[in-house]
């Protein structure tokens, strides 16, 4: 009988075209999948609870997949690491699971962080961590937009037109804007999240800081249910896988 | 009549051979001082507060030259910030001083900050921007002994043997040791530090955190004066200049 793991996993997605193993470039998923082969043997298929996209980093990624030789967890989370070097992948905690655990479909709700440094000066010690925006924000805005957003809505106008949910309805649990000196975070949580979501957010709420739309403007881009309705995607670099919860 | 700058730097240690001007690499100083240059046409000698050492990191160092020509502040923040590119530079700010100024000698306090990662998994984010320490650490233990270096000592026990300063002894203003997570900080102030102290501090400090001493020890290694009875030199990539002040 086989036996399941939970990974948590940070990373920094920079040089990565994403979660998903792709024919164009080199996946997070492959890294680990090649990582898991070179200390077990075994060809494995890993699973993660969010596919982020190319650029996109992970503070705890999770994600599970099965080895038929009796492991103890700490050997697969040291042994795996061992092998992802020097990529800029690790594994920050292994542990076993029951079989019908499953990092994608047990996941109860996401939560990610886009991270915005506000600043005259290019980034430095920032760089590739965070988005550059040089003319200044007024986060008091953004904030009161962000919770306009609030709760169950059509989120047509904030989705990708590559994404393949089965509806635009989605249920925000969490918006919220902190300004912290230079830096402004934008935390957002949901059970699930549209592609591009947080990204056409956060593009959209930046613009509010700049005083294109007024904070409550943004009730009406959500009810136009109209993508060119809303603001630019933010940059990849920007945003953070920061937590996965389950049951 | 010639304008005196304060620049305000933030910079990534990593790639320079240290602030200084040297023949074995490329410099923090000459970096700045060449786009000086490049926007002013003027070959000026830029002078710092706290000469870092080769990969230590730097978000608040501070620095001056003098320009014949007249020039706006912002001109010079952002034209220096031109040229510095893609160096892991930037100018977070400049401003216009009395001739008088002078950064490394009308410094009344330098800081720092010497940042720990303590944990199993290699770094990831933070990989060349902390110490990586895998084994358990003691944070309070580390507190704790930081407490019995505060105030004026013979520094000698934390001295590179390299170190120019007249005198060992130096006067610690602050010394603290804080534990956020997985991340250990030590702040260090004082209103002038000798060669690696910090560094070796940091060494010493995390073996009292693995054990090998008692906090209360440190005050006897402290009084012997002798370099070998510390502990490492902690490496660079854990400490940045966070700050100077001036009267």
């Amino acid at each position: 009988m086989s036996q399941r793991f939970k990974l948590t996993l940070e990373y920094d997605g920079g040089p990565f075209v994403g979660w998903q193993r792709q024919d164009n470039g080199h996946s997070v998923q492959a890294a680990v999948e090649d990582a898991v082969h070179a200390f077990s043997g075994e060809r494995v298929v890993v699973h993660c609870a969010g596919r982020t996209d190319a650029g996109v980093h992970a503070v705890a990624q999770v994600a599970h997949f099965d080895l038929e030789r009796s492991t103890r967890p700490d050997t697969v989370r040291d042994a795996v690491n061992h092998h992802l070097k020097p990529q800029p992948v690790a594994v920050i905690a292994a542990e076993e699971v029951d079989s019908d655990f499953h990092a994608r479909f047990s996941a109860r709700e996401r939560s990610y962080l886009y991270r915005i440094v506000n600043r005259r000066a290019p980034l430095v010690l920032d760089a590739g961590r965070a988005w550059w925006v040089p003319k200044q924000l007024d986060a008091e805005a953004m904030a009161a937009a962000a919770q306009r957003l609030l709760g169950r809505h059509d989120f047509t106008s904030f989705r990708a037109s590559e994404c393949q949910a089965d509806s635009p309805v989605k249920t925000l649990d969490r918006l919220e804007v902190v300004r912290e000196g230079e830096t402004i975070e934008i935390y957002a949580a949901a059970r699930s999240f549209l592609h591009h979501q947080v990204r056409n957010i956060a593009g959209t709420l930046k613009q509010i800081g700049h005083g294109r739309w007024a904070p409550e403007e943004i009730s009406a881009i959500l009810e136009t249910r109209d993508r060119s309705a809303a603001g630019e995607t933010a940059p990849p670099e920007g945003l953070y896988l920061i937590g996965v919860s389950y049951e």
